[in-house]
């Protein structure tokens, strides 16, 4: 179990390894997936929860509160409304979807070589998004500031794991509860060249951001390129409100993207078995989808899943425990046979800091999320106490751990270099490979490797200060920040943008409801 | 994401906590599987490697080092020898392991409950082995003692995740090389009564450990009953040792288990990709397992995989990386095809402590060794430092993880409970299911908990000490170890023991090698 030292690494290391970094740091887009899904629930199985859900649909139906524009939107689709209740017929959320939401589609960003394919085979990485607190080794947890807010808006924009620039960061609680999406939308567009998602907290808001991103992009670019993302929860069981569907409206009639995903605490919002939650978060989710298909047909909608299970003590929602997986594979297979892009896991935690209980909650979330086959994962890096803090070491150390989903979802050579049987044979017994052709040729890309993790010997370890991992990320994002640098934005643009910010905020006052 | 007190949980709570304690308490004696396992590798593919391992034995042979005696073995059975290379004919190996070799069979603990049932669709969970030093919060790193060893015994004995004792926890460096096993296997006869396994380093120490199981279950048992497992470790690639063979051979001779595992470290011993390190591991183990069933048919044995990647800088073996996590899951699919039990996994790392990488890299490496379809997961508890350190904190926090290893290979229940329909009809929009009758009827049952985890408010968590999870762990081992009580052996067998013991120790001097 000793260090053996690889004869290639013997010469020009500090060399090779000055390239392996410059190589590193250049962002992939996204990954592509090579590995098949993992299913755990059989055809039957699947088709007898589509067809529940199609049940709920039918005799619950959707209640849509104070928001009676949306009734309407339904009732002109065919969906029978009494009061505030939609009910549907069997398949027809499901009809109007396959009609026209699309399969796959570009996210774009203000640097184009950053844009995203969101859809099969494709998987985008995104950070975590909510938190009211921020949490780190040097103060502990704290409210959040619009300074965290563009401090993760950088950290993000540096990092080669993290596709996309994510949304709400952290809610810089600084700031009025009725202006910070401006300030949010501004970090993004300034601090970042990655595509991003605005605000969804009132349909006003999601209109700011839309129109944020036409001084950004151009008005007309929007009608032909989708440039911006809404986040939608329902209000499970079987409800949608008037913010969130409100938001969903803006960004679907702006040809924009929504992310409508039920928020479902097995045992409170859904009963609390697997197929349940999968059941109600299809149908909530159906619903949803429809009627951004229904207000402008092709605006794309991803399928998103949020589903955690519960302590039996407190009823505090609990991560990482098999449950919560077991949904996430079932909702995953769902959405394949829907046809839609899908959302859901990350790296989540109920741990107060970044510790054993973190990690260990958190990779088992994001293995699954890798092996089901999500396809825009947001809260992939910082998630810390059910999401109520984002972490600085959490989301280096997530990011790091999280870009093994390249070498993962790559699956296994199959190829002759694959096998490497004519290496084997070469070699003969007791022989190391350590020098042979085939070892030297495949050396660089053989393995993926953190670039946190320590490795070395304890004694080396001990050398370098005994840091263990959360110490090495406080240093990392630390370094990160004092080294980050603007992507620059036309400067017409930004004047324009900052016009358009001072007259908007200007026209109301502030407000923290 | 705020703590929900479920209305249940008012009544009685510290009643029900003690019941659930109680019975959470009973250790399962193994698991089953109901979850299909995950296949990374079409048929195809497997076929591909299985021929090339055939190659490999067939054109290269296997070097069988210092033990001529093996060498007639294997020429006995129709191998090609030449010299100390045994070759083999296509399908040799496989013929012989699939004529004799049981799918499943029985491991005796002395307590017949803890009897441990090996094959699919089991899983047993069993400590990590091996290491020369532990780790502690208190003490940091040191070289193991018997003291250490029996602390560990006693720990998995009393843990409810772990259903086998194991073999060397840690090695008592303490004690002479050539005497340390006697007290090892004595530590397992005395102070648990679940299942474990003996010595390997030399054919002498296998033979004790062996006589002293004879001393404990009566030498007559052993005839048709396996009550002791040996772990032997190819000398990859492509050789196998006087100690490690000669000592399959007594545990097959004796009708006692053996554990066949090649120790890949890609790129050293075997090529760097993937489907290489599972060609080898293949071949290899085909030869080892071949020749405990020319020994004796019938004897059971196990294909065990240990593959790891490398640090490409320092050569340094690394954890939790995809590379092995796939050779886990082609090797898995191979040995179903072989129709053996299969052992690989455990929660791996190559961290110094209890941090975020340690339970990142272990999460991963554990999640795809229940995915993969594992039987007999030795290294479920305590590895640290690549396995150079048995962690006490790391020992209590990863059977605690391992323990929803029940409920996820429970898979998703489809059964009417588990659609929970009527659940769903019966409420209404926007109403909680926190009281409804479904969730009172399941949910003591429906969802695996931590019991090291904390969920609780982060306010309450600062109230209770902001500790984190190793130090919570640091409490639960003192706390068991404090309370630990013996579970009895017969006086008679015990006096028995003790004087073999006595004998055998007085029979050679003591020695270091």
């Amino acid at each position: 179990m000793t260090a053996i030292e690889h004869p290639a690494a013997r010469r020009g290391r500090a060399a090779r390894q000055t390239e392996r970094l410059a190589r590193s740091m250049e962002t992939l887009p996204y990954l592509t997936r090579k590995l098949a899904p993992v299913e755990v629930v059989s055809t039957e199985g699947l088709e007898q929860i589509e067809h529940n859900a199609d049940t709920l649909l039918h005799d619950v139906g959707i209640e849509i509160g104070n928001f009676p524009e949306a009734l309407e939107i339904f009732r002109g689709a065919g969906a029978d409304v009494t009061g505030t209740r939609v009910r549907f017929e069997r398949g027809m959320c499901r009809k109007i979807i396959q009609a026209s939401a699309p399969k796959v589609f570009t996210q774009r960003a203000r640097n184009p070589k950053r844009s995203v394919v969101i859809g099969d085979p494709y998987v985008v990485l995104v950070p975590t998004y909510g938190s009211p607190f921020i949490h780190n080794l040097d103060e502990g947890r704290r409210y959040a500031t619009i300074e965290d807010f563009r401090n993760f808006v950088k950290l993000t924009y540096m990092n080669h794991t993290l596709h996309h620039g994510g949304g709400t960061l952290c809610e810089p609680v600084d700031l009025p509860v009725n202006k910070r999406h401006i300030e949010m939308v501004y970090s993004h567009i300034r601090y970042t060249d990655k595509a991003f998602m605005g605000s969804v907290t009132h349909p006003s808001r999601a209109q700011d951001s839309v129109d944020m991103v036409k001084v950004l992009f151009g008005a007309d670019t929007l009608d032909h390129e989708h440039v911006i993302m809404g986040l939608a929860n329902a209000n499970s069981p079987m409800s949608w409100d008037f913010n969130m569907l409100g938001s969903a409206k803006v960004y679907a009639e702006n040809n924009q993207i929504m992310l409508i995903t039920p928020f479902i605490l097995g045992g409170a919002m859904a009963p609390v078995t697997v197929a349940a939650s999968a059941t109600q978060t299809l149908a909530e989710a159906l619903a949803g989808m429809a009627f951004c298909q229904i207000v402008r047909p092709g605006a794309p909608v991803i399928f998103g899943s949020f589903a955690s299970s519960m302590s039996m003590q407190t009823g505090a929602p609990t991560f990482g425990t098999p449950e919560p997986q077991l949904v996430l594979y079932v909702l995953a297979a769902l959405s394949r046979r829907l046809g839609v892009p899908f959302r859901s896991g990350g790296n989540f935690t109920a741990s107060k800091l970044p510790d054993y209980q973190a990690a260990y909650e958190s990779a088992v979330s994001f293995m699954s999320t890798m092996q089901a086959g999500v396809n825009f994962n947001l809260h992939t890096a910082g998630w810390l106490e059910g999401g109520l803090a984002i972490g600085y070491e959490k989301f280096i150390l997530d990011a790091d751990q999280a870009s093994m989903a390249g070498a993962f979802l790559d699956g296994v050579d199959l190829t002759d270099n694959g096998y490497a049987l004519q290496a084997m044979l070469d070699g003969g017994p007791g022989q190391h490979f350590l020098g042979s052709p085939h070892t030297l040729a495949n050396f660089e890309t053989a393995f993926w490797r953190s670039e946190i993790s320590n490795n070395d010997s304890f004694e080396q370890w001990q050398l370098d200060g005994s840091l263990d991992a959360a110490q090495r990320a406080n240093l990392r994002w630390k370094r990160q920040l004092a080294e980050y640098e603007e992507p620059g934005l036309d400067e017409a643009i930004h004047e324009e943008l900052r016009e358009w910010m001072d007259k908007r905020r200007a026209s109301f006052p502030d407000s923290d409801v």
